[in-house]
């Protein structure tokens, strides 16, 4: 499907763009990532800022300029910009807090985890199926694929950072925790996270079901997103 | 013309989010806009990138769900992303330089005022001329007008900055002498830079000349940009 390149490009490039930003000494302060410096550590804040600001205008121009119908290309706009929108709400949550005082801890997470992740894994699965034509009950499915794995990778990434060592997965590690930051595996333990993995994973499992033998990759990525290490 | 309202709020969401942006410490360093604090002076850093980020997101938002044909849309979002990405380059020259060593100073300053400020003034023409679904020519015209006034706002921007106080003009002024800046006031003097302004602000006029009388607006309008004394 030579014309959903564009597409996955724009995604790639807003994930890129807010990892750059949250790396970013005022927001996260990360010095590494995947075993190198982060962007402001080798070429200086302004212009990390600045790449990631063009990352996202590239990643519209990409969209708005692909071989596709201008319908589909509005609607893999729509779907972009909300969950960019989202993240970076996500990231807020995360980051300055914000929630009412007597908000519910479990629903904070659940906010935090929507935005932050699932947002844009969601919108990935989307706009591929936008890409594809896909009718009303597929997307609908993939929906609930990219919302389910959009969880699941979070809840896993969370356990990861308290579970690996930096060398091991190339970012600094233990920060969830000194940070006092809300994880899944803070709340529910380290058990109820996994529990918590394995319910995600078949759900994602089940809402394939109806594509079959065609979506024997999407099952796989799952499977291998359960079990990463790194 | 109700329709165009998403795509007027886009372009100042736009033009929002480079303020914020280049205003942070890591930027211009600035502390003062229109007599108010930034806001990173306001609320902090890390909400101040994530507001400009949200500003630019929510701009594609708006224009991808705006009550225009699909194709108008498309070509908003591609008008408007091909400029972002324009400005945040005019701010890569601006802020870091970057030019070959021995690059003629003249043309640098052209591709920072193109870049920096006429690409936005140039696509809000543009893309208000789509949501009317202007001509082949009708769009050329407009284009024109855009660039000329565009590359116009910024020479009056440059004179302010070294012939008004900060009191009147509600910013720092001064600062691109301080910093050494490549402005058009430094390269062709104060009379110089007079005359050029009146150049353009002509040259717009007579890229206006085919629309007649419905254009007085902005012939208005680019004679008010030429004499604003902030």
């Amino acid at each position: 499907m030579k014309d959903a390149l564009p597409a996955a490009a724009a995604i790639e490039l807003i994930h890129a763009f807010s990892l750059v930003h949250d790396d970013l000494p005022a927001m996260d302060n990360d010095d590494l990532r995947r075993g190198q410096p982060t962007l402001h550590i080798h070429a200086g804040q302004a212009m990390a800022i600045l790449a990631g600001d063009v990352m996202m205008s590239l990643a519209f121009e990409f969209i708005s300029e692909a071989t596709l119908e201008a319908s589909q290309r509005v609607a893999l706009a729509a779907e972009l910009a909300r969950a960019t929108t989202a993240m970076i709400a996500g990231q807020v949550y995360d980051t300055l807090g914000g929630f009412e005082p007597g908000a519910d801890t479990r629903e904070r997470l659940e906010l935090i985890h929507q935005h932050k992740t699932a947002a844009l894994i969601r919108a990935a699965c989307r706009m591929g199926a936008i890409c594809g034509q896909a009718s009303a009950g597929q997307l609908q499915a993939i929906t609930l694929y990219g919302e389910t794995t959009g969880l699941m990778f979070q809840i896993v990434d969370d356990l990861l950072d308290i579970t690996q060592s930096a060398e091991h997965i190339g970012k600094a590690t233990g920060k969830d925790e000194t940070a006092g930051k809300l994880t899944y595996p803070r709340l529910y333990g380290e058990g109820g996270s996994r529990k918590e993995i394995e319910r995600l994973r078949k759900a994602a499992h089940e809402s394939l079901a109806k594509f079959g033998q065609a979506a024997g990759p999407l099952g796989d990525l799952c499977d291998r997103m359960a079990i990463r290490t790194k």
